[in-house]
C-alpha cells in the first residue's frame, strides 16, 4: 500500500492534555474558498483617543478618570461578569438542573499608555513590566481564588472591543472547566509516568525541532503535535515552574524576549497586527496553594484564528462545535512557516 | 441578606450531556457593545445562479454535472476532510505523540432545487424528504462507521461557503470527541436513574414550560438549563427514539412541523436568515449496533451565534476559550423571547 503522508493522509492527533482527539486534514487546503472574508485589522490606531476610555486621563463608563499612567495601568472591569458578592441559587437536589454560586473579581489591564503599539512593538522592559503585574495579580488574587485567569483577546475578529493594547484577568471562586480538565490530564500522567507532561513534552520538543518556532534557554514555543487552530502555538519554561509568579527575574526577562520574537512572526505572516485569544494556565490558587501540584506545569496558549490569509480564518463550526476539532494544515508545516518568518517586525523593518 | 435572582445574579450551571459547568451573567447584557459588527445574512439570493456548483444541471469542481434534481440531491464532498483508503499512521508507543488512523466519507446533501429558499420556507412535504433522506443515510453509512455526523453551517458568519440550502453528513471509523462524552455521561445517568436521560429530561421541560420553545405531541424543543450559545436549541422527541432512522412516518411529518416552527422563529427574531450550525446525536452505529444503546435518546443541537442583532454576535473567545464557557442572557429569557415570537415566517407575511 501507499506510505502515510501527514500532508496527504488525514489521521487523528491527540491531546494529552485535554484527553481529545483532533482529526488533521491537511489535503482540505487545497480547496478553494468562496465563503465569509474578515475585515482586515486596523492599521492605523491613533496614539491617542480623546473618547477611548482606556487612554491615559480619559473617562470610563463609570465615570472614573484614568490617570496618566505611563507604564501599566490596572482597573475594575465596569461590566463585569463575576462580582463578587452574588448570593447563592440555592441547591436543587435534581441531578437535571444543578446550579452553583459563582463569585469573583474582573480586572482590565492596559498594557502601555499608547494605543497604537502591541507586544512585539514594545520595548522588551516595558513588556517585563506587564509579565511582572500578572506576576503580582496572581499573587494576590490567588491567595483567595482557585483561578486567576490571565487571557488576552486581540483584534476585533477575536471580539475585542477596543484597540488599546490590554488583556483582562478574571478570578473566580470556582475552578473552570478547561483548568479543571488539564489538571486532571497532567495529574494522571504524573502519576503513570513521575514526571510532568509538559516537562518531559518541552524536551522531546527540543529535540525533535520540528514543530519549535522560536526557543531560548529558559523558553520553548511550539506548535504542539495536537493542535487545533491553525498556527496555535503552546508557550513553555524549560523549568518546572508551577506558577507565573514563581519565574525568576532572568525568566522574566527570557519571557519577554520571546513573546516579542513569537508574536513578531505572527504579525509578519499576513503583514497585520494578527488577532489570537492567548492566556496563562499554572497550578490552581487559594486553597489548592497548600496541596500537591507538583504535576503542573506553567504555560500559555496563544489560539489565532486566520488560516490562509488577512481575512480568511477557519470557521471552528458545525462538525467542529458537534464532533471533532479539525484542522486543515499539519502542525509541522505551521511550525516551519513561522519558524521560516523573520524576527524583525514589518512596522519597522528597513527596506 | 439579597435574594437570588437569576437575570441579576452571576451563577454556574451544569451541562449533565458534557459534565462542564456554564457561567450565567445576564447583568452583561447592560454593557454597550463597541466592538466587531457582522455582514448581515445576504437577503436576495436568485433561485437558480449559473456559477453555483450546488445548483441543478451545474457543473462541479471535480468536472461533473448535477443532474436537474427535484427535491434532495446527494453527492461526495469534492474536499473531503474524510477519505475511505487514508493509511494508517503506524503506532508509536510515546504517550505525547499519538495518533491514529483516521477513514470515512464526506457527503453533500443538498435540500431543494431552488437557491432562495431554506428549510423554514419550505413545503412541509419538502422538509419531510430531507428527513427520510437523513434517515436513510445513517442507516447506509451507519452499517460500517461507528459515527455518522449529519450537520447544516448555515449562513456565511458559520463557515458556510455556499447560500444554497443545503447539509454534510461525514460518516467516520472512529467516535468523534463530542458524542463519545455525550455517549459516557448518558450511559452513566442511566446506569445511576434507571432511565435515559434525555428522556427524564424532555418530561421536566414539559411540565416546567419556562424553556420551551415549541412543542407538538411528539416533540420539544427547549432551550437547555445549561444553554451556551444565546439561543441555542435542544430538540427532543417524546418517545424514546435512539437513531433518526428509528423515527416512524407520522414522528417525521410531526419533525417537520416542528422544524419549521422553531426555525420561523429563529429568522424573525431579527428578520434575517438566522445563521446556525446544527446537528443531530443518536446511539453510535457501526460495531455499536449491536451493543445496548438504550442509555442513548435521539437529539438535535442548534447552535446559533448571534447575540444583540443581526450584526452582534456572541463572542466565544478569551475567557471561553481558555476557561469556561459564558453566557450574557438567562436560557429562560432566551426561550421567553423565542416563544413570543410569531410562527409566521416574515418573508411570507400579510402586513
Ligand atoms: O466544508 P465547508 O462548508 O467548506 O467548511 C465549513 O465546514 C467545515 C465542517 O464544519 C469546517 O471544517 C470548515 O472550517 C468550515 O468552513
Ligand atoms: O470583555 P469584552 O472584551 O468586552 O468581551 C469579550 O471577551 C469576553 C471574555 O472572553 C467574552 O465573554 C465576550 O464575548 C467578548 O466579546
Amino acid at each position: 500500500g501507499v506510505s502515510f503522508d501527514p500532508k496527504e493522509h488525514q489521521h487523528l492527533r491527540y491531546n494529552p492534555l485535554r484527553d481529545t482527539w483532533v482529526l488533521v486534514s491537511a489535503h482540505r487546503m487545497k480547496r478553494p474558498w468562496a465563503g465569509q472574508l474578515e475585515k482586515p485589522p486596523e492599521e492605523h490606531i491613533p496614539r491617542h483617543d480623546p473618547r477611548n476610555p482606556l487612554c491615559p486621563g480619559n473617562t470610563r463608563a463609570n465615570g472614573e478618570v484614568n490617570p496618566d499612567y505611563e507604564s501599566t495601568f490596572l482597573f475594575e472591569n465596569d461590566f463585569p461578569a463575576l462580582q463578587p458578592d452574588a448570593p447563592d441559587p440555592g441547591s436543587d437536589q435534581n441531578p437535571l438542573f444543578q446550579s452553583k454560586a459563582a463569585r469573583g473579581v474582573c480586572k482590565v489591564m492596559c498594557f502601555h499608555p499608547w494605543s497604537d503599539v502591541t507586544l512585539p512593538l514594545m520595548k522588551k522592559q516595558e513588556v517585563v513590566k506587564v509579565i511582572d503585574k500578572w506576576a503580582e495579580l496572581v499573587g494576590e488574587l490567588g491567595t483567595t481564588h482557585p483561578w486567576v485567569q490571565i487571557f488576552e483577546n486581540k483584534g476585533a475578529m477575536m471580539g475585542c472591543s477596543n484597540p488599546h493594547p490590554h488583556c483582562q484577568v478574571w478570578a473566580s471562586n470556582f475552578l473552570p472547566n478547561e483548568p479543571a480538565l488539564s489538571d486532571r490530564c497532567q495529574r494522571a500522567y504524573h502519576q503513570k509516568h513521575g514526571e510532568p507532561m509538559l516537562l518531559q513534552y518541552a524536551k522531546q520538543e527540543a529535540e525533535k525541532k520540528e514543530r519549535v518556532v522560536v526557543e531560548t534557554s529558559d523558553w520553548l514555543a511550539v506548535v504542539p503535535y495536537w493542535a487545533t487552530w491553525p498556527y496555535q502555538t503552546l508557550l513553555l519554561p524549560r523549568r518546572h515552574v508551577l506558577r507565573i509568579n514563581d519565574l525568576t527575574t532572568e525568566e522574566r526577562e527570557g519571557l519577554a524576549d520571546i513573546m516579542k520574537r513569537l508574536l513578531t512572526k505572527y504579525d509578519n505572516m499576513f503583514e497585520i497586527s494578527f488577532p489570537y485569544s492567548m492566556g496563562w494556565h499554572g497550578a490552581p490558587t487559594g486553597p489548592h496553594l497548600t496541596e500537591d501540584n507538583s504535576h503542573w506545569q506553567l504555560h500559555a496558549h496563544y489560539y489565532p484564528p486566520l488560516l490562509r490569509s488577512a481575512t480568511v480564518k477557519k470557521f471552528m463550526v458545525g462538525y467542529e462545535m458537534l464532533a471533532q476539532e479539525q484542522r486543515d494544515l499539519t502542525p509541522e508545516q505551521a511550525a516551519e512557516k513561522l519558524r521560516n518568518l523573520p524576527e524583525e517586525h514589518y512596522k519597522t523593518r528597513q527596506d
